[in-house]
């Protein structure tokens, strides 16, 4: 029986690499396995123009627009699709919430994948979670729910997934570190007087990783990392001091999980998203891609070093908003996503991204244990102070 | 419960490790878990004056001493030991074929270990295996009875235990490759010339290990690295062309498997055997241990290069031996042990290692689906062998 699998997302980098790597498993189909993927819907913002594509390709059932104005456009530009066409975030929770779900990949941009996320999961779907920001701003809400219904979330991210890879047959409480590695970003060697002046144009240029532009400054302001710290206290339930982040250029080592014995497990390969990717749609077997093999003579030598924390703000007030806890990385996330905005928009500087996000929470309260209602409030509140902060230029020195 | 655990070769550097790991498991035991070891037999060949001691502090069941004259000294070093002492090599048997052994620790030298290891197989005991000899030699047969039997062969070598943690929870046919990491021993940067000249002084200068001399030798040939490669086809049940020796000097990843999906798990940490030898007695568990924890950003980089065949024609004997199958192990690993012995004598070269055993290679017939008593006739023949060679100096050029 083929599998039915809803992409939340599907017009975006992650949502894109999941359709080429359901390609990759109906080739395999063929053959004496299961791993072949029905499409349920397809679901996107406002791209409809990579959204008719797909639909033409890969016959979803339906297909979710978030814009209302873009859900018009494509039933235009797609007159002859016959399945239900859906419009706004209701049509998207629609989406999330079909029965006819067997796994949900959840890979919007920021905290727009919250509520769509939540509402799979209440109705008792697998969740592939590439959407990290879901986490960071309602990690404790959302696995406190997925454990309530015994929902499985299954990682996307490359660091996490290698983390789950090495943790298959171990117990958690054998954890005993987690080291997360980062590329570094485009910024490794700029000196702090120079990362005052970088463009977007130059942020958007990852050494190693192909992403959307969101994930790919926050890569660059070492955020993403951050956020990983976040996400990885909630899926593996690891206290933040257990939580290290090492520099690896490279990017061939994702991760590692130090052992209560000593042992430290990694997960390496190149860097690509469709072993991740394919590894959660597959989980617990693991099925032939045909990504490059790494070779590590090829390679030759992997190097790591300490992140630096003060060219970097960014990856320590993670850290503090995970310790604080309650709506802190609600916070952080959301005057972040606005930040990135404005810098992405020439409206504030690299170097005013934290600066932003630090003001934004010294200006709130934290509210501990917090319920859904309390986050979207939180995060609609922080998305306030961060736009009068970034349209103000009150972060500027 | 304690578990009882019988040391066949507690004198070695691996017996000696494996007390005191069990001194670690003792004093944690003390805790909510069941860890502890109660020892049952101590084995050793000649080192006496090392068994008294270990015999004193953990008071064992009986001891077994397989050099008859040892054994006389044994029983006048020590007259107030109450328990059975045994001599001989029916001795360590019935040490090793003891009903109350939980787990029996392989830990002899060289061929000697492949009949003790036979008999705790057939008495249906866990065996942790760190004499990786029994398997060059009788690989196919020791697998097939520890089948037939049910017993869990758990891997003790450091390569070897880093591919099993990584199989945790994996299927054996999603492994596409395995990838053993070798330092490259104290000669990695010797050219052939200079290597016609060392001593065994020299040979017997590991950088990264401690371990007795016949293994610090073989590590110097890469012959062991080369019997890792057939104990690897054994234990994990890969086609010789599916394992790949790379040379890492820094000993930090252990091994690594590639699965199918293009990911790679690699198992890491400070070059200790205790990890190794903890995880063989606590699988599949992991308890605490003092060993000091790694840091990827103390260690800077991590360097990886192709093994040199030229310069140590010992790995590809290996890999030829396994590929021919049958007696070929066994011979190798016959005509090495008379070749290493010869070279630490002074009777050889270091280059006429790998000549005495290709010479002995030519001189016999290769036996497929050796039976036990095939096996210990083709070890003995092929001591003549090689005996002949390095004391006639037939291998000089």
């Amino acid at each position: 029986m083929p599998r039915t699998i809803t992409i939340l997302g599907s017009t975006g980098s992650i949502g894109t690499q999941t359709l080429e790597v359901l390609d990759t498993l109906s080739a395999q189909g063929a053959g004496d396995h299961a791993d072949t993927f029905v499409v349920r819907w397809l679901t996107c913002n406002t791209r409809v123009a990579d959204l008719v594509p797909q639909v033409r390709k890969y016959k979803p059932y339906g297909v979710a627009i978030r814009d209302e104005a873009a859900c018009a456009q494509f039933k235009s530009l797609c007159p002859d699709f016959t399945g239900p066409v859906l419009c706004g975030e209701e049509g998207l929770c629609e989406a999330a919430a079909d029965p006819a779900n067997t796994i949900v990949m959840s890979a919007m941009v920021g905290f727009s994948g919250v509520v769509p996320t939540v509402v799979a999961i209440r109705a008792g779907h697998p969740i592939a979670l590439a959407n990290k920001e879901s986490l960071v701003s309602a990690g404790e809400y959302i696995t406190g729910i997925a454990r309530e219904q015994g929902v499985p979330i299954l990682a996307v991210d490359s660091e996490h997934s290698a983390i789950a890879q090495c943790l298959v047959g171990e117990e958690l409480k054998s954890i005993s570190r987690i080291v997360l590695t980062a590329s570094g970003g485009p910024f490794l060697n700029t000196s702090t007087e120079q990362l005052d002046d970088v463009s977007p144009e130059q942020a958007l240029k990852h050494p190693n990783w192909m992403m959307g532009a969101k994930i790919t400054i926050d890569s660059a302001t070492l955020m993403n990392k951050g956020f990983e710290v976040i996400e990885a206290r909630w899926l593996f339930g690891v206290h933040a001091s257990q939580i290290d982040v090492v520099v690896h250029p490279q990017s061939i080592i994702h991760s590692l999980v130090e052992f209560v014995d000593g042992s430290v497990k990694a997960q390496l390969g190149i860097p690509t998203m469709h072993i991740p990717i394919q590894y959660a749609l597959t989980y617990p077997r693991r099925l032939a891609s045909p990504v490059q093999p790494m070779s590590l003579t090829k390679l030759g030598s992997l190097t790591f070093f300490e992140p630096d924390h003060q060219r970097f703000p960014c990856l320590k007030l993670a850290f503090d908003a995970l310790e604080a806890g309650g709506t802190a990385g609600c916070i952080v996330n959301a005057a972040n996503e606005v930040a990135v905005h404005a810098f992405l928009n020439k409206h504030i500087r690299f170097t005013e991204i934290p600066r932003v996000i630090e003001r934004t929470l010294e200006s709130m309260k934290n509210q501990q244990n917090p319920s859904l209602p309390t986050i979207l409030e939180t995060d609609a509140e922080a998305r306030i102070i961060a736009t009068h902060l970034t349209t103000s230029r009150l972060v500027s020195q």
